[in-house]
């Protein structure tokens, strides 16, 4: 039989990340393409203690159904921490559990966009963002992103182009791909624009708490008075990527919906790994624990920044990170980065082109992205040392 | 601000049954409404020591990213006992897991409908299948169920109307809600009516290992000669529901988008817990595991049914199930259930009304679904009671 795919998901390719993911069981190569947490980062023996308990003495609830909305201790957990620590939610915002900040994303997507309808994106952005939009058959229209967060003269355009546009997603602090956090200055502006435009701000911020230098900048969410604001993270970067916990806080009226369209996707998020979650959070330390993957972040992206400086040539320029997973490389003079890539991965040397986080998948990019997390430092020295080999005989 | 919720979600409630779900505090409620399997289905202690021995030896593989198609060792172990058992997949099928077995449903939606495009149900049906398929913007066309499956002639007068319908789903073991398993004939017959019209049919048995009485009848799958058939199927009525395990299995070409597609819903499932399923699969005796959830829904089955027999009025018809965990009733004279239902809750008994199983939410319902997994002997003989009273003072 011929099988007749969806529009949708007929033109949507595999990410190019997981791909390359799948393609590094390799050993002899030197992996900048993962974006995952450092395994450092989990804190498996205290999650063993919590199982082993929650197994004995509440192992039936752990086990059944419990309703879409997420595990009610963990909810609110999840929204006192978020109100403590960084001011986001007020009382017409609601809090739910994902599965994954990915959920998140897609979620808000399937509750405010028609196929067709629009959402605007900084350019580039996280591919499992854009492809979740695409998923849903929402057009993407990119806006470039400047030093200070996207570039506002040219976001204003495109919300006078696109009426039709229902969803701005940023990813504020630590982008992904980019490095870059926006400013203070820059987010003001862009959330007068969505209140004059009357748009939504996805604010996804996976990384928001890993900083390990320069001051923290609020985020949207904690100053969204008119309730402009959906505001996705997860427990991914913190606790374990592979439990896949994610949360959402946002307006009422679209959680609701929300809530109702992840009834369908999956009924309500694994129940084992939401109580171990907020047995977590107020039975250990989690603020120490991320103090310590910030220190340990914060070594590795040192070693990489240092080992650039060091090695690559100045042609080359690079994000220097506050926080997060990625560092971002771009080539010079607008060069493609496709053949630089290639011939990093034959010199054994896996990097992300910056194609795969482009609004347009059909546009060239001139750059790539490094990630710290997973590599060994001595593969960091060793990875760079070929990478900015390479690049000075391409190159400079 | 003013937000604008897509079309496809506007209209679409949430599922009456988690509704009511999230009702049944009153503890002194009898409560025949859940779709719960029995806590005593659950082997706790055997998942327990699997889980303490997971995080003591493979604990970063446990908490870390993994690919979206599954736990690789889960995925063989899954096909092999589907092929084994019950002669399930070709060479041209891959099986992948998914989120429960609700994500696979709504995934094979995504990858086929377009807003618009029809699936055409057994009505009445599962609302999480019915609501996963609006909410993706697909038209839901019913097709009424005999006592040996799907009416076949109005099937065709369906197919025939509708030559925009993408999917036919199918619960053809153990119904939920109508508690029918088609016959073999039926079956095949609908299966030569979807080559005809060239229909992929989404086959769904959740129950189908749950058989406590009768004969095994053959799934769709296993005759599935011309890649016509998607099946899903999960883990969550023989080991946990709240772990959210399910799988798929159906043609590469579908497989393939549907895993695009769940990469941007969540980007895989809870690895811990598929590693779990793994080990209890090969180290534990999951057939021995599920004779006894069998045994305990017999025991539970026939008493609900001797209940019935013994005290509900003749003019109420209802199902004798050989396995699942429902039981169909069906008031005298096309007579909407609704008033019944209400009268029950108010005498404390909380049933599942017909109506909210239609594919037509306008449609009223002269029948009610009763679950006899979750309430104790007691209450069956208690709530049972309470039912054949009211019906009586009501109709007979």
């Amino acid at each position: 039989m011929e099988y007749k795919i969806s529009d949708k998901l007929a033109a949507l390719k595999p990410s190019a990340i997981r791909e390359i993911f799948k393609s590094l069981s390799d050993p002899t190569i030197i992996s900048f393409a993962a974006g995952n947490p450092s395994p450092l980062s989990f804190p498996a023996e205290q999650l063993a203690e919590l199982s082993a308990d929650i197994f004995a003495n509440d192992s039936t609830a752990a086990l059944q159904y419990n309703i879409t909305e997420g595990y009610p201790p963990l909810r609110r957990a999840v929204a006192e921490r978020m109100k403590e620590k960084f001011g986001i939610g007020s009382e017409n915002d609601t809090t739910i559990i994902t599965t994954g900040g990915q959920q998140g994303i897609e979620l808000a997507c399937k509750a405010l966009c028609n196929e067709g309808d629009v959402v605007i994106c900084e350019n580039p952005s996280f591919i499992g963002a854009l492809n979740a939009f695409r998923s849903n058959g929402a057009k993407l229209v990119g806006v470039p992103l400047a030093d200070d967060g996207i570039d506002t003269v040219k976001l204003e355009e495109a919300l006078i182009a696109n009426p039709n546009a229902k969803l701005l997603y940023l990813i504020p602090t630590f982008h992904n791909p980019a490095g870059i956090t926006s400013t203070l200055e820059n987010r003001k502006k862009v959330y007068e624009l969505a209140k004059k435009y009357e748009i939504v701000i996805l604010e996804d911020n996976p990384y928001g708490e890993l900083r390990f230098a320069g001051e923290n900048v609020p985020t949207y969410k904690s100053f969204d008075t008119e309730g402009l604001v959906i505001y996705c993270s997860s427990f991914s970067k913190i606790l374990s990527a592979g439990m896949r916990i994610g949360y959402v806080c946002g307006p009422d009226e679209i959680i609701s919906k929300m809530v109702v369209a992840k009834q369908v996707e999956d009924v309500h998020t694994n129940v084992f790994f939401q109580m171990l979650c907020y047995r977590y959070m107020t039975e250990k330390d989690l603020d120490a624990h991320i103090m310590k993957i910030r220190a340990l972040y914060k070594s590795k992206c040192d070693l990489m920044v240092s080992e650039l400086e060091k090695n690559m040539p100045d042609c080359i320029k690079f994000t220097r990170p506050e926080g997060g997973l990625f560092l971002w490389c771009t080539l010079p003079n607008g060069t493609s980065s496709a053949e630089f890539i290639k011939k990093a991965l034959e010199r054994k040397v896996a990097v992300v082109p910056g194609t795969a986080f482009n609004c347009d998948t059909e546009a060239p990019s001139d750059s790539f992205r490094l990630n710290y997390s997973m590599p060994s430092d001595e593969d960091i020295v060793r990875g760079v040392g070929i990478l900015a080999d390479l690049a000075r005989e391409m190159f400079c």
